[in-house]
């Protein structure tokens, strides 16, 4: 028996912040402003501060301070812009979250390679700020100015998806801290490799239960020679998902198709001084050369307009597309603003897009029949749509009430071969799924973290159901 | 302690065959002729028969043979075609070859998501000529008409990888049957999910040592409304390999990039029956629209000429094109016709594109100081290059030399931040890399396998050093 089993929960704790404290100094901090910080997201949940805030400048440090934790049998929380929204952040079993915020430095860009070396703290606007004179960019965007760090462990995508894949596809390699505090770079830079099991994809999503991301590679894009916006309202919401199918289905290259409904296309008028006709929307862009953007925008508008889509309106100067996008982005802040005081509960589910325009209808059969106000909104290329439920979250009933309109939607997702969620990731709040989602897979994921995690210490209680 | 464990292994061995026989009857064999046929791949390597081979039909019936072998602890080595190149065949523990050449079923194909489910014995070619009147097809082109399971569990990739990616990102989910005989759907069939940890990656790569894959659901792509190929000669390998760079750089979307040295176009001229310029070549082919693919074509003419490029090629007729790449993908049996009688040792370094042309010249000046004949093929465009050294299996000195020649080429691939196996896989022949590509990686692979396969019988001896 070692030392540290012999203690009392109590006294470890301590001893570990002692020990966290004699690395650290005053990048350490247990005041309650701070610790609340760290313990809040974007999201519904009541969030559980953590006991101690610490900020991390290097690998090498998240190391040392992996290695004091798991003597102690202390749970560490990776942080990067706390924009999650599934209650990843919650200290459920208390412990340290690890601000990565403070390892900011872009490493290295291979602008013949097309990929850059980030540490994790590194927002998506810092990277594409930092490469605007390299005639690259890093297209992941999930809205919120994450940390890249943040966007691998969640596997995050968002509204270029549908051209350019999610973290998924987009991170070649990575640096993490196991929770015995080794090192370990999960691949090399080459394109592609058969050369063992592939950590890279284990890492991206494990929402920081099986490693802490420090360091990423990621794949860059030229900017493409053109790039043209615009919008098309639709009578009805089946008319904007069946344009969405039939542009898929035809292998048209879209760089972005998004969903609004009329509650969101409303709420953005409102929050975003838009003059949108209230009415279901599409909002596309294209990439390419200028004539393959053109030839795209044309056929796209054949295709609209044959399922009752009005003229498409262009965006094509840079301030109008980027006034589109920021209200697009700003889209859940719009939704907020509809019930000042409530909070979103946000559902993610993804479907084959040939169960799209079903998934929809039912869903908002669903909601017209309930008390609770939500808009829609999807990133809809990929199958992939959110309802935002507002929510008061002192209110049970109406938690509950929103909760079991979630646990229909995944339902239907599921039978329709969907999953639970598209890019917003498990954390807490979507536990419950878990095992209708995977079944006996579930025990393998259960096995893989007994294997890397045995003291449990790395974002206890995300994920996997106990 | 089981009464399993108290068995001898030779008394567990053959309770193991009976149980097979009852369950399989038939189609348990343990002739010599059929076991040697099942130790064989296409490689240099001496391949150790198994002690029988069984030919499944379903993934329930492949769970009952998993539960009989792990009762008895009988390793267990799945087959496809045949067609893997590391040895990954090799009953090193002997154990029961599991052939799923039998389960050959298209199961569903969804043209309207793009997808395709089957069974894993369906090979690339039948799947293919399956799709035919669908307007759809399945990209990946690893050359052999391997099967659809084997190629996911190698992570292979080939010709079309530079614009389609590897079976990385074209596996959707996949049905594999765990070492316990569990059933497990990786996921569901959305295109994107955040649901927990990436099993299907996990499982994609892993060569049959964490699972048997039984079924995939695999991302398909419209037929391209032009596809046209072509050929280009160079004065010297380095014109060649710096067109490819720039055409990668510049982010032209080209469907394949080919390069052959002078001494494989050679070899390929006299098995092929063609009258190719004994130099350098590049082949190519374009996928788009009419107007994309002639754009494609003359922007890479222009790449091409300044870098000392000839004259391009067409291949526009259909029978061309394909007498073309019929004799890429001949490359082996090419090359191989050099010199009857010998093998081919075959490397499969990918690097960063950028130290491309340094990997060729520097292993270029490697062989020519050495008394091995080699061609040099490569999938240029992912930065991913074989040489096929011909050797003597009966000369221990020319295995040796080869090796070296290997060993040294597979330093200088991960000094360039390269992988020693972009494609083929590790099996048993590149095992003695895995340490110097992976450092502490290796141990969170070991720590997987332990957990997911703790008795060892799956395709034991293949990725991990012991």
């Amino acid at each position: 028996m070692s030392i540290a089993s012999s203690q009392t929960d109590d006294s470890r704790h301590d001893a570990a912040l002692e020990a966290l404290r004699a690395l650290l100094g005053d990048r350490l901090t247990t005041t309650l402003p701070m610790r609340e910080a760290h313990g809040r997201d974007e999201s519904w949940h009541h969030v559980v501060p953590p006991d101690a805030v610490a900020f991390a400048t290097s690998t090498e440090e998240v190391a040392a301070i992996m290695r004091i934790c798991a003597r102690h049998h202390l749970p560490v929380i990776p942080y990067g812009t706390g924009t999650s929204l599934e209650g990843h952040l919650s200290a459920l079993k208390g412990g340290l979250s690890l601000d990565l915020s403070r390892m900011d430095q872009v490493i290295r860009v291979n602008t013949s390679d097309l990929d850059v070396q980030v540490q994790a703290g590194v927002t998506r606007r810092a990277l594409n700020h930092y490469l605007r004179d390299t005639g690259l960019f890093f297209p992941i965007d999930p809205g919120a100015d994450a940390s890249l760090g943040g966007m691998a462990a969640t596997r995050a995508s968002g509204t270029n998806a549908v051209r350019y894949g999610t973290m998924r596809e987009n991170v070649l390699n990575l640096t993490a801290v196991m929770a015995d505090g080794s090192i370990v770079r999960t691949a090399q830079r080459a394109r592609k490799s058969s050369a063992g099991y592939d950590l890279t994809r284990l890492l991206v999503g494990s929402e920081g239960t099986l490693g802490i991301i420090t360091e990423l590679t990621l794949r860059l894009y030229g900017v493409p020679e053109a790039i043209s916006s615009g919008s098309v309202s639709f009578d009805n919401f089946e008319g904007a998902i069946n344009a969405v199918i039939e542009t898929i289905q035809c292998g048209l290259p879209v760089a972005r198709i998004e969903f609004l409904d009329e509650v969101q296309v409303d709420a953005c008028n409102h929050y975003s001084h838009l003059s949108l006709p209230v009415s279901p929307l599409l909002l596309l862009e294209f990439h390419g050369t200028s004539n393959a953007v053109i030839e795209q925008a044309e056929r796209f508008g054949e295709i609209a307009a044959a399922h009752g889509g009005g003229a498409f309106t262009w965006a094509t100067k840079t301030e109008d597309r980027n006034q589109l996008w920021e209200a697009r982005h700003n889209a859940l802040y719009a939704a907020l603003a509809l019930k000042p005081g409530k909070k979103g509960m946000i559902t993610d589910v993804c479907v084959p897009i040939s169960r799209l325009a079903d998934a929809i209808a039912e869903t908002k059969t669903d909601l017209a029949a309930s008390s609770i106000t939500a808009t829609m909104v999807g990133h809809v290329g990929d199958g992939n749509f959110h309802l935002i439920m507002l929510v008061d979250p002192a209110s049970e009933a109406e938690l509950a009430e929103a909760a079991l309109l979630h646990d229909r939607l995944v339902g239907r997702a599921l039978a329709m071969e969907g999953t639970c969620t598209g890019e917003h990731g498990i954390g807490e709040g979507k536990i419950k799924f878990m095992e209708a989602e995977h079944g006996a897979g579930l025990q393998v994921m259960r096995a893989i973290k007994q294997a890397l995690d045995p003291l449990n210490i790395l974002n206890p209680g995300k994920i996997l159901p106990s």
